[in-house]
């Protein structure tokens, strides 16, 4: 009997963590980024007493580490409970001795890893798999999945096999890609999963559960006449693994109807080029070796699902006779080896066969580096070299030691009549929220598959986000960001000059811009760059004042439901009228508690939504020249040649040879300063005739854009004109007294004004526009004015410490931040003699994500 | 001009910090077994004012853990100070998320690591290549030395080249081989090494300090857009490393004499068959590819030094072009790989090279499995196979999986003249430290050269050293233990019945017995196996009464000077009156502020150590059939086939199936009740009459041996004959009260004696001999009598507790122990309750040494 499939749109933490919690009855946990949804998922679930597969909730234990949780683990294992943990990168290090030991002991622990990247000149908190291979000595079976289909349906097999060869499990996929990648997908039965427990082994391992009834010690010191022996005793557990997981899945394939295997072999079965790999690149992988065999090539993929134990039985069983060239890919980097580990393996297998293929190795996607079908195709290409190059690198210009391939164009291989979608928002704006709701309308309401992508910076707000949206007919299995859109919202306009939103787009495409001009305003504000591309592209361009609306209809400065309701509106990509009443459903959802007014301006927001103007694309555009160059002058080189192609997001074009000299990570100091982001709408102003000089605003500023200055006479006369001051109270009457504020590195969030304690408030905030000229004020003050802190001694108030230059400025903490007033306090007393070692979190993020360090 | 070359007598550790100190400014520590005296030397020379080659002392830091230490030592590098540690085993585990940064970051960090196994099925302090190898994707530099000269002659290579070529080193050498072994070795001069620094390298390195002066970041967050660019930057400081290395190795042999490469080849120019191998089995390869080459074969040695960054070149050019076939040997253990490690370099490496060689890899050597040159012949006649067994392991017989190559009678293969000791002691019986000052007396008054390795069980003490000497004309690289002895003393006249002492005995050798009879009586006492021996290989034969001698001079039962004075007399290894007046000059060092009659009564012991009798040996001896099987009955299985054989020193023969059932590491509790190891010398009597029945003496026992019984009329009156017990008092009045003692079980700390508070001791300290009737007693009152704890309320008082039965006992921790007591309290309150789990230390080994649990 055909039974109906039942579909939801999540992520890989949702789907690891869904399967997870079904065989779970501990979670030993301490969240880590990208892995930390998953923990919260089972904790939230477990508080709302959802069920494991014997009827209980999953008691979660949250330790005061990663080791910790591996401790409890490895003891709630051995009291006879199946446990669970969720982690990633330095968190899994640190449970590494205890994974020694869970394998050592034979015990069904479970990990689900969302692979990330090590710190190491740097940390990143992206995904690769340099974590899990770490681990990889431990003992541990392995187990990758590709996408967040694929977790859903594996992940139940590290439960199964674990219980059933009592052999623990690693499953990992990789971190920020399929962790975070949002996809329509099947999910799995909890019934029909339950039934495919081994209750003999599950009982077996309850019965050797440590108890007082029948006492016995484990984990004894052995000395070396036994310990030799005693470690080989295991090994055939080990050997028994690929057949049980083989078993397990096999029993997934009949009933998800997808068919998995230890390795999965992907391709025309006569291939004479393969590459072997493992992770979200294997789907990537698949588009890129249909196209090819499409154009007459003969290729295929082997995509690892059992890394260890490493069964080379059933890779010969995936493997085509006919290859005769092998790449292999590895998503980590193993300073000083021969080559990376999963090459490894390959040439240890086929070594000394009769013919056997050739075997190249390469290193792509470190830190969640996008991985594209351009590079795929390099890969490829490379192997249809005379000489393949070895040891390569793909995806980046390795211009120092030439290991990278080179690259062709990005091309679009995605399935036929697959929509993509690119919005540029900003950090906290809502424009993510609104996607992910876009995304579930369309999921939930259509037969449509549907993927969703969220790129932020490290910044904590105030950053660019670029949501990246697929929408299709069949399943989408695009595995890097969209590169090739079919649509483009800006949702910030100051992105204009910035960024190159339109790179890629499809001829034909749309353009939506969120605009504060008028139709001939917002032509004469274009850059050259995307007018040509407007124009070279047949783009249809629509603008909408979503900040007027906004405004107009109570909302401040929230116009993301304006965005949205104009995306659904223009793209088409399910009716208007539905679209509408899904968005008005979703509001209700998630204001209906906040009463009716709230409610009603959403619903105002959606029905705005259709304010959009069409224009009109002279044709002469796509003969404009290039814009005027707008490099900066007077900039230090790292900040010409590394922070502003950063900034611009054109960080992965930077060639390895850009870090030359800073190979040790070495970051210069203050580069925060030259960012001037401009993100704040409101900025405050300074009203000089209130100020009672208490220098609060100044203390209190997250980011230190508002600084009481002393001006002498002379410096008072040559500032910039109408600048405002007053004469200095107290212990400064030789000076005149001034608050100045940067309105470019202002975030806007208004601390300045709420904790003013003058009866007339001295500050009032001011739309940025109003403010700019400022700036140059600010330059004046900073540059010329200076710091005149030893007037008064800067240790013996608070407000004495102001007229001290903070050393820790402009950081990419959030608007109102309630550390980085500290942080910067001390660096105006003692900042020049600081020497600062900061553990990861909030102050690490903010304190030094590169390029820019606010110190 | 030749200088003169300075000889030391040390170990491994004691090398390695001799050169780290001169190249360390900051030493940031936490001991661990093995590497603990590593730290330890450090501290103390620091102490004293020893200075390094910057003419100061090094600062040395002790952390909370080793990830502490690691923390503390890339803090200390980044502020610009050459920082150096000392770990092993799970403390490097501690550390690899640091190693990561400290790479990373291209700091000089040096680690020097007595390399360890790691706690898996169980925990062992004992040696192999695990830890190491878990850390071989970190980004440290890896070099590896095969001998205490070796460590001398090379570890300064890792300080040296890290400093010119910004790569952290982790150098690594044999736990408990090369750490503890005890060599005669050529020390290095600091002068001449301090002039071998890089000091361009040293400067820019502390130009690089971070430095309020000019301030920089480092350690940020990267994200995807440049992370993999700046990680492929440090490319190029891999790959100058092993120039590096070899500049500075070719430095060190032009220093030493002695040749050193990345890969030194040793063996035939034209082998046809090699071995690839690191640390201390390489010596015995040595041995065994002269033994071989000598009968006619053509075979070789690789002897890997820098194993990460491996150089290929550099391999190959070590390489003998003729070799066909060879066998890689790891010894660490990867669960689920295709291969080790090494194995996988080497596979790599030769893929697809015209004429490849066959390659095979093997184990070996886990925890200290002794790697003898049986094995090593074992390997050698494995690749002379029409088809080499893959993947075996060596040292073990493995029935289950069928790994292990099948092997020969060991052989002596050392140099010609090399003179074999064994000596068979008490843990803390002062054999260990007599020896050691034997070596010393050697080492420093002859041209000889000199090794002593120490084989001790892990019970704190009371178990069983064996130490193993030799000395010779010729360096000694035998890095195994004594197999085939031209000498064997016994100090423990019980272990005669127990220990196959003469195993492997040459022909012609000498065996020294401690005998407290006299010659007729010894004969009487001595096993048919141990006659036999003697007159098959027509051994020496003698016997001293040291136990009486020790006590007549006032000694007590220190008997290891006399023992020391015996055997320099009989073995003749230096003249006997220069080893007189070298022992005495040893006791005036020791004894010298402690007064003239300690030092009166050690020359005594140096002058009666004369006291030697011959016995002749009656050649029918060697006829004798085999002793009575004194294998026991009524003992589980597990006892009489696993743990009665460890504890005969036979646990080496257990084969894998051995630990078929516990592969998971699960040990059955109280077996230690099995052992009856009667290792004290005085035990307690109790003295009814005195006794007021506070049962201190049980409370504090460490070892249990000494409880309460409470006795019915009827269970008295069955008791065995002699039986002594008095009125109970108080709450007990109903029953006969009795002070009952486990002679064979106890320690003879005395602390029940000294802890007794009668008017009149209830207790006395008497030989073991005369109480051995209690033996029986001792039964009867546990299995028959048993534990009357519900009498009075055991919760109520310590007395009342008493009664209860002991859930933890006879544990091998330290005579006198002061923890062991409330361990057994909280058993006799909770013990059918209680879960235990144990932490790393002196708990987890008198708690869980395997085979023996005291639970």
């Amino acid at each position: 009997m055909a039974k109906s499939k039942k579909f939801i749109t999540c992520d890989g933490n949702y789907a690891a963590s869904h399967i997870a919690y079904m065989f779970s009855e501990v979670a030993a946990i301490y969240p880590i980024t990208p892995s930390s949804t998953m923990a919260e998922y089972i904790d939230e679930w477990a508080a709302f007493g959802r069920k494991n597969i014997f009827g209980q909730p999953v008691k979660v234990v949250e330790m005061q580490s990663e080791a910790g949780a591996a401790g409890a683990l490895h003891g709630s294992l051995q009291a006879g409970a199946l446990t669970t943990t969720y982690t990633a990168s330095q968190g899994l290090l640190l449970m590494i001795p205890n994974m020694y030991k869970i394998s050592g002991e034979l015990l069904p622990g479970v990990f689900h890893v969302s692979a990330r990247s090590l710190a190491a000149q740097a940390l990143s908190i992206f995904g690769d798999h340099s974590d899990v291979m770490a681990t990889r000595q431990t003992g541990f079976a392995m187990l990758a999945t590709s996408s967040v289909q694929e977790v859903m349906d594996l992940a139940a097999v590290a439960h199964l096999a674990a219980i059933k060869g009592r052999v623990p499990f690693l499953h990992f996929f990789d971190g920020f890609r399929t962790s975070h990648e949002i996809q329509k997908i099947e999910a799995l039965d909890m019934d029909e999963l339950a039934g495919l427990v081994d209750q003999k082994a599950l009982q077996a391992f309850r019965d050797r559960a440590l108890n007082p009834e029948h006492p016995v010690t484990r984990g004894t010191a052995q000395n070396p006449d036994i310990y030799f022996q005693a470690r080989e005793a295991a090994n055939s557990f080990y050997d028994a693994i690929p057949e049980i997981v083989e078993g397990y899945m096999k029993e997934l394939s009949k009933l998800t109807g997808r068919e998995y295997n230890l390795f999965d072999y992907y391709g025309d079965p006569n291939a004479e080029n393969i590459v072997v790999a493992m992770g979200s690149v294997c789907d990537t992988l698949k588009e890129v070796v249909d196209h090819l065999n499409a154009k007459g090539e003969k290729v295929g993929l082997i995509n690892v699902h059992l890394y260890r134990p490493f069964s080379i039985k059933h890779f010969l069983k995936a493997f085509p006779k006919s290859a005769k060239r092998i790449a292999v890919l590895d998503r980590t980097k193993e300073p000083g080896a021969n080559g990376d580990p999963l090459y490894l393996d390959i040439k240890e297998l086929f070594y000394g066969k009769a013919n056997a293929p050739l075997v190249v190795g390469g290193r792509y996607g470190l830190s969640s580096k996008d991985t594209t079908p351009a590079q795929m195709i390099a890969v490829f290409e490379n192997l249809k070299m005379a000489e393949p190059k070895n040891q390569f690198t793909v995806g980046i210009v390795d211009d120092v030691t030439f290991k990278s391939l080179p690259l062709g164009p990005e091309i679009n291989l995605g399935a036929k009549g697959t929509f993509q979608a690119k919005f540029y928002g900003l950090g906290s704006d809502g424009t993510v929220g609104a996607n992910k709701n876009s995304i579930k309308i369309i999921g939930d309401n259509t037969e449509k598959y549907a993927q969703a992508y969220f790129a932020y910076d490290s910044k904590k707000s105030g950053g660019i986000t670029v949501s990246h949206l697929r929408f299709g007919d069949k399943p989408i299995r695009s595995p890097y960001l969209v590169n090739t859109p079919d649509f483009v919202a800006c949702h910030v306009p100051s992105y204009l000059g910035k960024y190159d939103m339109l790179k890629g787009i499809r001829k034909g495409g749309t353009f939506l811009l969120n605009s504060i001009w008028d139709v001939e305003e917002t032509k004469s504000k274009l850059p050259n760059s995307i007018k040509k591309q407007l124009a070279e592209s047949e783009v249809d361009f629509y603008i909408i004042n979503a900040t007027a609306i906004a405004e107009e209809i109570g909302l401040g400065n929230r116009t993301n439901t304006i965005m949205q309701s104009a995306f659904f509106k223009i793209a088409e990509v399910i009716p208007s009228d539905l679209a509408v009443k899904s968005m008005k459903k979703a509001i209700d959802k998630s204001f209906g508690r906040k009463g009716e007014d709230i409610v009603k301006m959403n619903y105002a927001a959606v029905d705005r939504g259709g304010d959009v103007t069409k224009i009109v694309i002279p044709a002469e555009w796509a003969k404009l020249g290039a814009d005027e160059s707008n490099a900066r002058q007077n900039a230090p080189a790292f900040i010409s040649q590394v922070v502003d192609p950063i900034n611009s997001l054109k960080g992965d074009d930077l060639p390895v040879s850009a870090f030359t000299g800073r190979e040790d990570g070495t970051f210069p100091a203050g580069t925060t300063a030259f960012e001037k982001r401009g993100i704040a709408v409101n900025v405050p102003e300074w009203i000089s005739e209130n100020c009672i000089q208490c220098n609060q605003c100044s203390y209190v500023c997250p980011h230190a854009v508002i600084r009481p200055f002393l001006l002498t006479e002379e410096e008072l006369k040559n500032a910039p004109e109408g600048t405002k001051a007053v004469k200095g109270n107290g212990g400064i009457k030789e000076y005149s007294f001034k608050i100045q504020i940067s309105p470019l590195d202002c975030t806007g969030c208004g601390n300045c004004v709420d904790v003013c304690p003058s009866p007339k408030k001295a500050l009032v905030m001011q739309p940025l526009e109003t403010q700019m000229a400022e700036d140059a004020r600010w330059n004046y003050m900073h540059t010329k004015v200076g710091y005149k802190d030893t007037v008064l001694d800067k240790t013996k108030t608070v407000k004495n410490s102001q007229f001290a230059q903070p050393l820790f400025e402009f950081s990419g903490a959030c608007a109102g931040c309630g550390e980085t007033p500290y942080i910067k306090a001390i660096t105006q007393l003692y900042g020049d003699h600081m020497m600062v070692a900061n553990a990861t979190g909030c102050s690490s993020i903010y304190g030094g994500s590169a390029p820019a360090t606010p110190y």
